[in-house]
């Protein structure tokens, strides 16, 4: 008895939405007021419906609408097929198109994963198991992420741009407090540690010269003693500042992420150091991995599934970290729950998750899926055990969140020009210390 | 709404089963008059049953026994925690422990294995998918698999020993033939070519000394002037025979496969070598991969799904493969139609094939899967449609080559014993020209 066919994807649904983000500091400037993000839909023939979002450019989404007769009609069991198909339509994409950001400018691995996620809640919906068993089954039932600090202005970001609102209380105020030292990072931190529960700490940093973001990891330590501690400079730095500062902070680091840019310098950093060097900066695709080894340029590739094409891909990913002594983790940046979702089942079915994940969840107040925001517990994601992702879209908001995208008139991140608007003549140096 | 748990393992059944092999001559020996495989059936609290097959060894079987109550009550798709209850139990296995025979001695490998394959089985069923499916789905229809070339004494096995069916007629009785030399190895060529449409053709040497089997390789070309050739000393030659005769051989070889023992002798002979060089004998597990991209060892890999842990792994050392730029293929043992139907499923998922998988298959007469013999057309087996793996046990047979085991003796193989039968005081030498 053959199987009758499996689903096809009948409706794509492309809805670029806009999201409340605070002033949040960077190496490439400052966030808008508001965050882009896809949410992409697909439905099959039988009327299933399985969700996705990814960082959201209005490149990406006009590459999703040229991809949309490609999918029409595919098997959403026929992965490796969509993803040749899709290959084949845009053409390999060289490690360059990554470009200089903190964040990965790649198209294609973009429409793959959006596609990916997507067809895989179809598929945990039509065979009833979470995402997780569709990866190799669960390992943990809570997923643990780390306390995501920024250096950051006074506002609360969206129309409310840089004013606050006063009514908020609690984290909901903190998110809102200015953070331009060691003292207001370490405010922040204590707000949300109180308000999530998290284990771990990282620092974004490369905001302001290395003494001071230092002073802030110092100061971090004293407030926080037994909590792993994480600062990303976002390969600002200098090969002999990293060195300089990296071991200033040997006594309290977990990792120090991304200190300078490229391989060929990670590497020269890591022979320096006792602490291990993390990356989403320089090891970035399966094709940076072979110069990886050879040159030894990282102890952990903090892994996205946004930009390693799928979680499936993200599995591999984790057999070769596995397989060549690298731990894995996880890099977020500003999103909501589907999101979040996904990176807890992949975060459930890793073998080794040795250092708990980054996201920028905490920061977002939005949501679009039914019935709210995840919640934490000891800064731990539970696990859904619903068929799928777990998650359903809330139709009204993100009806209310494609709104914001039409009038808020941002089409990608550029957190240089929303830099200028605050420091007028502000550029963005791929290295500045 | 949360999903009923998943299937859980109620009843295993391990039936050790002796194949009729004929006297296939080979680096360690002598194939004994039947080889032996273990059928693995598991069964769920629902009935349903997910089958695999491994190569059987008593050690083997006893291993499988200790195990069941540890895989009693597990959930088929969590494949992942079966692994590391597994894992924990029999301990983390070296690399040496795969022994220096051809075929790979690790017993934790091939339990995974046996597991996983009846889990994913399983896991077709109730979703009503091929296996292919569950492995990121299929990119071709059809599996294409060489021809494989042994020296042979004249005979059939199994209870005939040295003796053969006078009744037999087409490749059945070409099966029978002995080929200890050139003309009779092209014999045997054009007959199971003629038989199974293959469109490629590989030589198992090792056997007599290196100009023998090369003058082979040359009288095969002659015959064959358009098919991929391929010879297998089995890591028996030095590194400066290799090199002789892998430069006599360069015009006419498709690749060499495992000319001389260890990694470091690989990449000796393949910087000397225009020729690819293949391997199921120095790059066998994941802890071998660094060492194998530090020197280089090989240009492909033979996997073995039974080896290397099952299909979700295999499908893992595909993209490693992928992500170092190394060919994969497949590698065989003496096998029924339960591993090969693993084997095209796992062919059909791969991203990239470039290599006609090898495979015993033809030289078995036995089975014990319910319609017989799998069919080639052209070389290649059609991928099942059905959900699972797409067979189902003829229990008939099974009992019957399961009481072939009880009486034939054979607890493990053992080519040199076999050998020594024939020539006395013949002894396995793991370098011999």
């Amino acid at each position: 008895m053959l199987p009758k066919n499996g689903p096809r994807i009948h409706q794509i649904h492309i809805t670029p939405i806009a999201i409340v983000d605070p002033p949040l500091l960077n190496a490439a400037g400052l966030h808008a007021p508001y965050a882009l993000r896809t949410v992409v839909e697909l439905v099959t023939d039988d009327g299933i419906s399985g969700v996705s979002e990814i960082p959201g450019t209005r490149a990406t989404d006009e590459a999703l609408a040229e991809a949309r007769p490609l999918l029409l009609g595919k098997d959403v069991f026929q992965l490796a097929d969509i993803r040749q198909t899709l290959t084949d339509h845009f053409g390999t994409e060289s490690t360059a198109e990554r470009g200089l950001t903190p964040w990965d400018q790649r198209k294609l691995v973009h429409i793959f994963s959006a596609v990916e996620v997507a067809c895989l809640d179809i598929i945990g919906k039509v065979t009833g198991r979470p995402v997780v068993d569709l990866l190799g089954g669960k390992l943990r039932d809570r997923v643990p992420f780390a306390a995501y600090l920024f250096y950051k202005y006074e506002g609360a970001g969206g129309a409310l741009g840089f004013d606050v609102d006063p009514s908020a209380e609690g984290w909901a105020a903190a998110r809102q407090a200015r953070a331009l030292n060691p003292e207001e990072i370490v405010a922040q931190a204590k707000a949300m540690c109180n308000e999530f529960g998290f284990q771990s700490i990282k620092l974004k940093g490369g905001v302001f010269e290395p003494q001071q973001e230092v002073a802030a990891m110092f100061a971090l330590r004293e407030a926080f003693p037994d909590m792993p501690l994480r600062v990303d400079p976002n390969a600002l730095w200098k090969v002999e500042t990293a060195i300089e500062y990296g071991r200033q902070m040997e006594p309290i680091l977990e990792y120090l992420e991304d200190p300078v840019r490229g391989q060929a310098n990670m590497a020269q950093v890591r022979k320096a150091l006792k602490t291990p060097l993390a990356t989403n900066m320089c090891t970035t695709s399966f094709e940076d991995i072979p110069n990886s080894v050879a040159v030894g340029s990282e102890d952990i590739i903090l892994s996205d599934h946004h930009f390693w094409g799928g979680l499936r891909s993200s599995m591999t990913l984790a057999g070769i970290c596995d397989t060549f002594g690298r731990g894995l983790s996880m890099h977020s940046n500003s999103h909501l729950g589907i999101s979040l979702a996904a990176m807890v089942h992949l975060g459930a079915a890793l073998p080794n998750l040795a250092y708990a994940l980054d996201t920028h969840y905490p920061w977002q107040s939005d949501e679009v899926i039914r019935g709210g925001r995840f919640a934490f517990d000891e800064g731990a994601v539970a696990v859904p055990q619903e068929p799928g992702l777990g998650v359903e879209l809330d139709r009204d908001t993100l009806a209310k969140l494609h709104q914001n995208y039409l009038t808020c008139g941002l089409t990608k991140r550029d957190d240089e020009i929303e830099m200028q608007k605050v420091q007028p003549g502000w550029r963005f140096q791929s290295v500045r210390w």
